[in-house]
């Protein structure tokens, strides 16, 4: 899928983009704050001014429509600014300072000053799914940029040109706002990314993707002589309980809702809504038989189309699965979206064979006998990016319904859908594995800032030599946690 | 080293532990801050009550002298009442409160709300060299507990008596305090800390010992069908770096520290400065020649003895390393401290062969010609947990020297020395690999019990179903940071 113009990475400029990278690395954590932001403002209008011819090349390259384009890249300059907004708080860099003290009760205390600093280039790879959000100027460059790392970013073979012409308008805006040469560099082709991955100069790396591409460049990481942290976003199934008090209330709207979320993107989300629990009881398994559902749209690219016929064609060769809706054209080239069935009893008698990530517009309905199985199926579920319960604030099972998701996913909905994900100071998207290799961090939202950060502690250090972050006159204006008190 | 009365734990016992361990971390999970505070205090005023008994057993099992212990016995009981009270604080939480906004600018927000939540069961490895603060009762189990989770603590062969008193104790005084059965159970043995490191139940890890022995438990856990953050605090050599200034002011009050520091403990602890850089013209390498240093002390334990006697019979091999004094007993049993040198050229030349961490009371001396070899030795240095520069406040070469150690070292100090490494709010022990596998925290200080909560987002859900945290009323009176602000 490689164009012509854009080669695999040879070794050799492989090598200069490292040490350039590694150059630019050092420059950059030295800058203030302000001018990372400053940069970061500067690439959101450069992208923002290229916009149309930008969304041109892209849909050339993904299949997406205009609309959802032009959304996404909103989306990704409002987070370029909003990362900005950020720096400039400063709070995020958890700055603290214990004054030496004579009577601290375990002996006496050096004065100890403590605060985030860059942890070095970053070696991102980037997603086929959000050509603007989840590539070459996603939300991993944006945290790590931001952080006052350096990025080496190896671009998503779906989207060859869209990415070479983004990082081209980055490059610009960065060098025009004074950043170091090489603060952003592109590098294409696997061997490229595996062997940056192992390159001694790289200290964290980043990824969205699946979770054998995801576990593959994990496994990598750690085994180097030196692990750095691996901060990969790999997969989940989100599924959706569906109480029976929210069945018998409002069984036809949320089978509508399910519908718009499982089909929305032609269900190439992450938090695509891959399993909804339903009371046997209820309608809704006739309702979502006969549920109105878009036309089909094409998947971004032919690897894509055959992955999802492969992963489909794999479920509803289970025993306990059964087609919502015959001749639903779930296997043409463009898919029509479909739905499956099958019972909670049979998950919890096979998970492994019934609940995988099936990226297309598909889902696959479990109905429950009651709520003893339903929270069952809860327990034994993987690691989640999202988790959701339909249902009425009068349900009994809630409480406890809550609990176990919440050890299970690392963002949990009530009566609202897990796809579109927004880009808030709250916001976490995250879980244990597999949906993510590094449970305690978010790749979306502004908390994504900490992945690319490291503690330093200054003991005894003379005012000039410290980071201004640390100084008692507080040039930066920033939040100091000064003796346990912020 | 086992007793007869500890042996190893059997795989039907283990399993009896990690089921109790998960009910346990469900039970605690779910308790009020307050509970968890007051249980550390209650274990705290335990071991304090049990004080002269314990150190009575660890003296016995680990050579350590009294006065030693004793202190280690406060920092241990300190560290706990330290942790109870930041809990009453909240602000570890990181509570943050997204209200929803129809006019956010990538599209309308919906409520999000974000905290930290425990991790669930943690396997804590217990280190040799601090029976007391790195082990039953240490800052990891300190940190889980506190984090509210679960520990399952895989105990030392160097102190296994002290280890199960310490358990027993802390498990009454939990008990008594009302915390769930087994929320600290021990565990003897090298195949039962393996085979609990694999189990799903266990969801993190900490660990502090040797490198070797880190990096395998690491790879194992990363092994795993679902990984596991693996925080391990491995090797460090401590550099020091004496610039020519503070040799030709204070060169004898510097060789009086230095030799204090790197003798301090028989030389066991991961903080002791393990190689001093002095200007190759200064006086200091004579008067180390010829500084007075303690008499021998017996070693914690023979395989410590025996792996030191390797270690250093190692580095003399080294064709650039002479001994610094004749016949100085090193290889005695209690080895005499005894130092070595080199010159920072031959580091340069054969760093692996010269920079390895030598667990006992040595160090080696490197001199350097100008500066830009003592920068040259520290831009090459793997990853350390403290780096230190003696200097002077007019040295023009400080800013450089901080500059590229803090990008080595989790802490830098200055004019101070490394050993004794205080518990306190900005404390950072820590650092790239191999000091730790995991550069992005902490394993000394309140910081440490960010390993071990993740954080989960609520999305659009009723206030009743929220955790306390995150209520608009806030019950729990902790700091919230409400639509981007704190």
């Amino acid at each position: 899928m490689t164009s012509p113009d854009l080669g695999d990475t040879t070794p050799a400029d492989l090598e200069h983009i490292l040490a350039t990278a590694n150059t630019a690395a050092s420059e950059w954590a030295q800058r203030p704050a302000a001018d990372h932001a400053a940069a970061l403002v500067a690439v959101a209008d450069a992208l923002d001014a290229a916009g149309a011819e930008l969304i041109t090349v892209a849909q050339a390259e993904t299949n997406l429509p205009e609309a959802r384009l032009t959304g996404e890249l909103k989306r990704t300059t409002f987070q370029l600014r909003l990362f900005a907004e950020m720096l400039g708080d400063g709070d995020y860099l958890d700055a603290r300072i214990d004054h030496a003290d004579p009577s601290w009760p375990m002996g006496a205390r050096p004065d100890i000053r403590r605060v985030l600093e860059p942890l070095g280039p970053v070696l991102v790879f980037a997603a086929s799914n959000f050509p603007f959000a989840f590539s070459v100027m996603g939300g991993d460059t944006c945290s790590a940029l931001a952080a006052g790392c350096s990025v080496v970013l190896k671009a998503h073979p779906g989207h060859p040109q869209l990415s070479a012409a983004v990082g081209r308008i980055c490059a610009d805006a960065l060098a025009t706002a004074g950043a170091p040469a090489g603060l952003l560099q592109l590098v294409y082709g696997t061997q490229a990314g595996r062997d940056a991955l192992l390159d001694p100069r790289v200290k964290a790396a980043a990824f969205t993707g699946s979770i054998p591409g995801g576990r593959a460049l994990f496994d990598l990481a750690n085994s180097r002589p030196d692990p750095i942290p691996f901060y990969g976003e790999l997969g989940s199934v989100n599924p959706v309980f569906v109480t029976r008090a929210a069945a018998a209330a409002r069984g036809a709207g949320i089978v509508r809702e399910f519908v718009a979320s499982y089909t929305m993107g032609a269900g190439q989300f992450c938090t695509k809504p891959g399993i909804l629990l339903v009371p046997a009881e209820s309608s809704m398994v006739g309702l979502l038989a006969e549920s109105a559902r878009p036309a089909p749209a094409r998947l971004l690219n032919d690897r894509i189309q055959s992955g999802y016929t492969e992963a489909l064609q794999q479920l509803r060769g289970h025993g306990s699965v059964q087609v919502l809706g015959a001749g639903d054209g779930a296997f043409d080239a463009p898919p029509a979206p479909s739905l499956s069935t099958t019972t909670a009893e049979a998950i919890l008698a096979d998970p492994e064979g019934l609940i995988t990530e099936c990226f297309g517009p598909t889902a696959l309905v479990a109905t429950y006998r009651d709520e003893a199985e339903m929270l069952a199926v809860a327990r034994m579920l993987d690691g989640q990016l999202t988790a959701t319960i339909q249902g009425e604030d009068t349900d009994s099972v809630a409480p406890e319904l809550v609990r176990v998701l919440a050890r299970k996913a690392g963002r949990v909905l009530w009566n609202q859908w897990p796809t579109g994900v927004s880009v808030t100071y709250a916001q976490q998207h995250g879980g244990p594995y597999p949906a993510t290799t590094a449970p305690t961090s978010t790749s979306v939202g502004t908390a994504g800032i900490s992945r690319f950060l490291r503690p330093v502690a200054y003991q005894g250090l003379p005012a000039h030599l410290l980071p201004g972050a640390l100084r008692d006159e507080n040039p930066l204006g920033i939040p100091q946690r000064v003796n346990g008190v912020l």
